[in-house]
């Protein structure tokens, strides 16, 4: 399967197939100059960086490979200065490709490398995630945390291509497995009422690894997400819809400490707060967000956030990127599958989150 | 003056006029959001910092201010992320509009500083040195240093404004404006020999701060190099011509230390270089070389390089941008004012440079 994401010149396609990465002739030419630099994990790394390089040193390229710890913790300037220090050291050019393989962070990281590297070199991204083949691996966003804040240093900087194997997925964690699940209910709740069913009659078997349903579900949510960045590439207005549930969620991580809680984790106990915003401020019908609750548990996804003071949680939100003339903006629904963007007073979020806050 | 740089949904205004600071009328409204954080040094922050900020807070806005240290030395890292940390830490939101108020390097940190912010926000450049006036301030190139090469991590990123008050240039020491005039002669000597001349007529009164030389030549300036930027925004081709003597230039910066040569200076001796290579090559007339010699020494600029090896020489340059497949990639003369790149074989660069090199 293959979904294109239709962005002038920086247009590019997601190539979506069972064992695509033992196939380099249908990705090879994407690998430009003489350089190639994957970046990868220490979990990662051993189950499919040897074949990877193998498939690309046939066919003539110098490879440089950063192997950065795993996890959300490393997702740091020292992670980025890594992979430029290696780059720089290797003397790479600016043709040179860096291929991220891995999930969100490794995107995310090499991604901003890739960025920045003699001001913008071509990118890779072989999501091995269900989380990075669904949701970050597409659109260009790249980024790494702040003690401050996640994501709040970073770019646009769109792939030449995406690479999406799904028999990764057979050696990933059942936890990220569910993580990706979270994102996938995300893009239905708030943008696709459809596909929302869809999930409702397949989360049991994408989480039997379903090959089929798991190609299925995958590319519908790279359609959903390449539609939204294809109008909206920068996020002035509707990408934005693709938060949902993540500023609550962003909030949960910091709050927790980076890797307490697994991103999607927190996007899926986040949505559940975002539904019950939304039925006091759109009125949105609480069976939405029942639904919502239903199809996260199905997931085996949390459904209820840590403890923490309305203080903190207010503290910790006022620095999404989201906001704007210091009001705090949320992803709401309507319904399901139509949301929109706005601000709400600091006093009907302490009262619609009550349930979620302990006095300190 | 205005000077219009068209970059579509990107174009911006470039404002030359004597007292253009004090008159915040003409520029306020570039200013975005709550937040506006002045980027500066610490030269130049006694000289201009107090009036820009009060004619800023007049109009309700909240100031951050990061002073840094002075000098080519601090285009580092650690700058970038003392600029970051500031915003974080003020709470800065994505409206945010950061004002470069320096030379070359406040511009290109403080610039990438505003690239990477919540993945990009408002950027005002206020050029404070000739050779930021003319050159560096325009055409949306950030970046900070590496230990392994100059520019070396950084962003395409254009300014909403560039706002040019020669006044300012009153209180520049005379090293720095004749660092400016060497990229004057550069944009001459490889874009428009009509400009060359010019100078040719024209270095005296800049040296004696002239202030109709002065805005006449800034916006020639100006309007030479937007023409390229609007045909070349992310350097894939002509826009590289700009970097005239530039490869010399970055060896001697980085062989030197960072600092001890400043980057006019060293573009004055690197375009010596590049001139008798591009006689060599090209088979530019020699008399092209004597005349851009005669205008940099009527400048006060240094018409020979440090020596160094031959293969330290090759060394430095081996990591120019430039570059391609292993090729060191020059801009060379055909003619006074035309200019092309192109790559030069070891032995050919060898030969050539024999009186700039010494033996181990």
């Amino acid at each position: 399967m293959q979904v294109d994401v239709h962005l002038g010149a920086r247009a590019y396609p997601i190539l979506i197939e069972a064992g695509l990465l033992a196939k380099p002739q249908k990705w090879i030419d994407f690998i430009h100059g003489k350089h190639a630099v994957i970046v990868t994990n220490t979990t990662v790394a051993p189950l499919y960086l040897a074949a990877l390089q193998k498939n690309i040193v046939q066919h003539h390229k110098k490879i440089i490979t950063v192997v950065l710890e795993d996890g959300e913790a490393y997702k740091t300037g020292t992670s980025l200065m890594q992979i430029l220090d290696a780059m720089l050291a290797a003397k790479c050019d600016r043709k040179t490709t860096v291929i991220a393989l891995g999930g969100g962070v490794i995107g995310d990281v090499a991604g901003l490398a890739a960025a920045l590297y003699m001001r913008g070199v071509t990118l890779i991204q072989i999501p091995t995630t269900l989380l990075s083949q669904v949701d970050s691996s597409v659109g260009g966003k790249t980024a790494i945390n702040h003690p401050l804040g996640k994501n709040m240093i970073g770019a646009f900087h769109q792939p030449i291509a995406v690479l999406i194997d799904p028999d990764t997925l057979t050696t990933l964690p059942k936890r990220e497995l569910r993580c990706g699940l979270a994102e996938m209910i995300k893009h239905g709740a708030a943008l696709d009422a459809p596909y929302f069913e869809w999930m409702q009659n397949n989360t049991k078997a994408i989480l039997e690894l379903d090959l089929s349903a798991l190609a299925t579900g995958i590319a519908e949510s790279c359609r959903l997400k390449a539609g939204v960045v294809e109008r909206d590439e920068r996020e002035s207005g509707e990408r934005a819809l693709l938060n949902f549930g993540h500023t609550f969620a962003h909030a949960i991580e910091v709050g927790a400490g980076y890797g307490t809680w697994f991103h999607g984790e927190a996007v899926a106990a986040g949505m559940v707060i975002a539904a019950q915003l939304s039925s006091a401020v759109t009125g949105c019908p609480s069976e939405v967000g029942q639904k919502i609750q239903a199809l996260l548990a199905e997931a085996h996804l949390p459904l209820t956030p840590p403890k923490m003071s309305f203080d903190r949680w207010y503290e910790l939100m006022s620095l999404d990127k989201k906001n704007n003339a210091g009001k705090i903006h949320f992803v709401l629904l309507e319904s399901l599958g139509v949301s929109r963007i706005q601000a709400v007073e600091r006093e009907t979020l302490q009262q619609s989150m009550q349930g979620f806050t302990v006095s300190v």
